[in-house]
């Protein structure tokens, strides 16, 4: 899709709000400054200012590198001694504003209490993280690739699972017990070999909740829920999560395995534009007709600069043409374990465009 | 070392302020959300309160996981239509507290405005960064495991260089030319195979900046600067940079390694506590002694549940026993290139102790 850039956007918001520039003030992995500033890679604060007239960012280290990759004028040191955010409010006097400043929600305290000093009017706008709902072909693109990561990611996740095998109630591969830890460790080496940061890879085994470390060891016939979130080196994310089970019974797995897998075929084709509710429908509708009680949650949620973003599919938010969704369904019994399934899709002018494929088969 | 716990420091900071509760709200890779929360993983806003006599932890998503690490006393379901910062409020008056409320000086604003609505004066405190700087044995040896990773990872780059040989005025490996790209992707590899986060990795070629897509590739006698950063599971990263080149012919290059390496050598036994401008005096005085300039880029920062964070050696900031530091030196010329080594060092009662061990050879 075609959209304004994102200067544009703000600057739209700066006329219609009658505000002399927006501002905000984080880290380098603060989505709305990778979103304006493209800057990966800078340790410390960040600053980006946009006016009517142009668009600043503001690296406390690697000045060079960001002005490498920032798509706006001018890239300024900061840091030192000095706060980022009594930085900013120096830079807007410097360019002889006054007025109101519009900032998002989340800036720091302490940047909106300089601007309050130095004589401006703070006001919040959510400007950039509507405008970041919508991701132009670009963006799509980088989260296509990262997401081509999260299926080397799983297949690695299936070829160790495949080759796993019962000995002494549970799994072994390469000679050692199969830990949650070490399927962990084979998946984000096949990530990183891709470009990729693996930064979240969460095993489930049985039900559990995933946690970093874990060394839960891995049953013949346990689901193990593989959860992969890739981040591109642009601050893109992907996501894919597959269930698997070695030496399954079928049974309830595979009956649950059937319901995720009809829910999210039946809920791709709705996600035509501003269609959020009727997808939440579909999917909790299909999972229902297996038998199944819905979960709370399964559902979807935006991906982008963020692990988990805008929209949502139960928040009365739009799906504009161009968004890009995580559709994520859950199928979980105390004594069985949890099936889920998410796929990344983004939607078009008619309905979903899977991003990536992966088989959703139980079987590694 | 001993110290007072987390939770404790802060309530030490609550009864000397005359305060009712420290109060912060960010996403799970906010550094003081990782200290006092432990929660890894967890998508969108957290919320913590710790308060006298209770420490709370807000997690809008996997409520489940986030209990199983967080070491205070519960866990609250957050997130949904009410902001972060409003339910902090909430909690506050739930508890029948009134008076002033501390956080950090980043605390997102508007958070500070729900709570200066809801009565509170907010009031900031840097308690939690102060606390944050002498780390605990349990924190560098988690320091310690990431940086093994990074070992691991700089192992896989001089492998990588080393099979590599000059064809057509270039370096090749396995039959095709090696860009920064295809080294970072080894070296990434490498780092997740530990079970580690490789998340910032920056290949320098010749002394050009690192940026993370670069098809840079390599020449024979070229100063190859890499920059390793991994962080683990808990949040806590390592740092480790070594320069290498292939087929160099000595001269600038080995000059500039040896005044690289005398200053870290000369450097480590000054890192006494509240050494800070002895280290600092040190590394810019070797650097000279080989007829080198003092890089403005040469010092010492600390490292942590940041990859930069206090204290610095130039900052005036005080290194207490336990403080881990990466000490960088970097000696650079227009044309010849960069020398930049870089080892993480912890300060112990009577010197530093490096972290992990890597040969500083720039032959690979």
């Amino acid at each position: 899709m075609s959209r304004p850039a994102p200067f544009e956007q703000v600057r739209e918001e700066l006329r219609d709000r009658e505000a002399c520039a927006f501002v905000h003030v984080g880290r380098e992995d603060d989505p709305t400054l990778r979103y304006l500033g493209r800057a990966g890679r800078v340790d410390g604060e960040l600053g980006v200012v946009v006016t009517a007239d142009t668009s600043m960012l503001l690296a406390a280290d690697a000045p060079a590198a960001a002005r490498e990759t920032f798509p706006g004028d001018s890239v300024l040191p900061a840091g030192g001694e000095i706060p980022t955010g009594e930085r900013v409010g120096t830079v807007l006097d410097d360019l002889g504003l006054d007025g109101t400043v519009l900032t998002p929600r989340t800036i720091p305290h302490d940047a909106a209490l300089y601007l309050d000093e130095a004589g401006y009017a703070v006001a919040s706008t959510a400007v950039v993280d509507d405008a970041r709902v919508g991701k132009t072909d670009a963006e799509r693109l980088r989260q296509s690739t990262v997401q081509s990561a999260a299926c080397a990611g799983m297949r690695r996740a299936a070829a160790v699972l495949d080759a796993s095998h019962a000995h002494e109630g549970r799994l072994d591969w390469e000679d050692a017990p199969l830990t949650a830890l070490r399927l962990r460790r084979e998946i984000d080496a096949a990530i990183a070999a891709e470009g990729m940061a693996p930064g979240y890879t969460a095993i489930g085994v049985g039900g559990e909740p995933a946690t970093p470390r874990s060394e839960t060891t891995i049953e013949p016939g346990q689901t193990v829920v593989v959860d992969l979130a890739p981040q591109g080196p642009d601050g893109y994310h992907g996501r894919l999560v597959r269930t698997f089970v070695v030496d399954g019974d079928g049974g309830w797995t595979r009956r649950a395995q059937l319901a995720a897998e009809g829910a999210l075929d039946a809920a791709i084709p709705e996600l035509a534009p501003n269609g959020a509710d009727a997808v939440q429908t579909e999917l909790d509708a299909e999972v229902t007709a297996y038998g199944f009680d819905p979960s709370a949650e399964s559902g979807g949620y935006g991906v982008g600069l963020a692990r988990r973003e805008r929209p949502t599919l139960d928040g009365g938010d739009e799906l504009p043409v161009g968004t890009v969704l995580a559709l994520d369904v859950r199928v979980s019994n105390p004594t069985e374990g949890t099936v889920r399934l998410a796929d990344l899709v983004a939607v078009t002018e008619d309905g979903g465009e899977p991003l990536g494929a992966f088989p959703r088969s139980l079987s590694p």
